[in-house]
């Protein structure tokens, strides 16, 4: 049984998923390896951003044991979500811009633990790193990215893992059946905006689960067409 | 004991409060009255488009008797919430776009049953409605309208009934205590943002409640100056 096409993102009150800019964003991930780029007011306010509308995940223990950063950490509803979303999935499906941040920030031992396919505009070798993660670099469309995913995953399904402009041409394309949203309690103001330029005249929402934790509220919706 | 002040509406996920456009808005009400004006497709969709964001509303026991559109109608948290938010309110404060919206649509005894104050640039009487309702029109500023409404509403709450632009400019100025957001599962692409234009980096939210009902999530937030 093929398994579906999701995505998870925390999203603020005002439909933020990535403070403004993303030229700010690569900054502050290289911040994390030349700390006096962090005198930068734009990068201080980007990672004090990021860190608000993340903030309900990094005291968890899936978080803490994926990220190898130390035993133990907090159980619960919060941890039962984030575990879930990683086991459910098979195989990822990532922008270019996000593979950028990324590919800045993550450890060698990359968080994804499966295939991640790479929706790029030039060609380039798999990049394999230890634990299991391996990009793949597709330059042919995302649909084609997305079919990469479905069969790498198997009877797992294919998570849409960002950034904005793939999530929304992945749910304007009609590719994904169901997403998931950790609704933040803060204001961005500015930044990435999940649904800008969404197609709203042809997708019908299902409400699926809503589910309060002390921290956020965790929503899921099923798309249809319409 | 003086109240609170608060705000209270149905948003969809995508951060809309109202359809596009205002204009549109304005035929859509009229055509209650000469439906021929429902065969202008645009008008068509302002109204779909408010029926999905406000439907959880309409099948309430507290709905139907507030605008006497029949006995009974459906109980549980939908209604209890509903009910409660009316009776909380002891005056609200309304901008002058969505009075001119609701002047062409609610019915002669209508729904707010306390004063309210309508902020406005033009000089005029106040309008007496039977069942209670008194719209008084203040023409010097946005703060003096919510403080003639605290002191209207005595113990109770005051209400920032809308429209967007009249709940950002109280929020911006620090006005507003508590608000509430029916979070609906429906997608705009376009209309009355809630947030656009918010004073991101002097608002802290403090999550208060978060409560799911078969067609919306209840989010309730206490407003903090940080």
């Amino acid at each position: 049984m093929a398994g579906k096409v999701f995505f998870s993102v925390s999203m603020s009150l005002d439909g933020f998923i990535a403070p403004d800019s993303h030229a700010v964003g690569l900054r502050a991930m290289d911040s994390f390896f030349e700390p006096g780029k962090q005198d930068d007011p734009d990068v201080r306010r980007w990672l004090a951003q990021w860190g608000e509308l993340q903030q309900w995940l990094f005291p968890l223990r899936f978080f803490q044991e994926n990220l190898k950063l130390g035993e133990g950490g907090e159980e619960g509803l919060d941890n039962d979500i984030a575990k879930d979303t990683f086991e459910r999935t098979g195989a990822s499906v990532m922008g270019k811009r996000m593979f950028d941040l990324g590919e800045r920030s993550w450890p060698r031992e990359a968080p994804f633990h499966t295939p991640v396919f790479v929706v790029t505009h030039t060609e380039r070798a798999p990049w394999e790193r230890p634990g299991g993660t391996t990009f793949h670099f597709v330059d042919d469309g995302i649909e084609h990215a997305v079919d990469l995913a479905r069969a790498a995953a198997g009877d797992r399904d294919v998570r849409i893992a960002g950034g904005g402009a793939t999530i929304l041409a992945c749910l304007n394309a009609g590719l994904v059946d169901e997403f998931s949203i950790a609704l933040a309690p803060v204001l961005f103001g500015a930044g990435t905006r999940l649904f800008d330029g969404v197609d709203a005249s042809r997708i019908a929402l299902e409400p699926i689960r809503s589910e309060p934790s002390p921290r956020v509220t965790h929503l899921t919706y099923a798309v249809h067409a319409r």
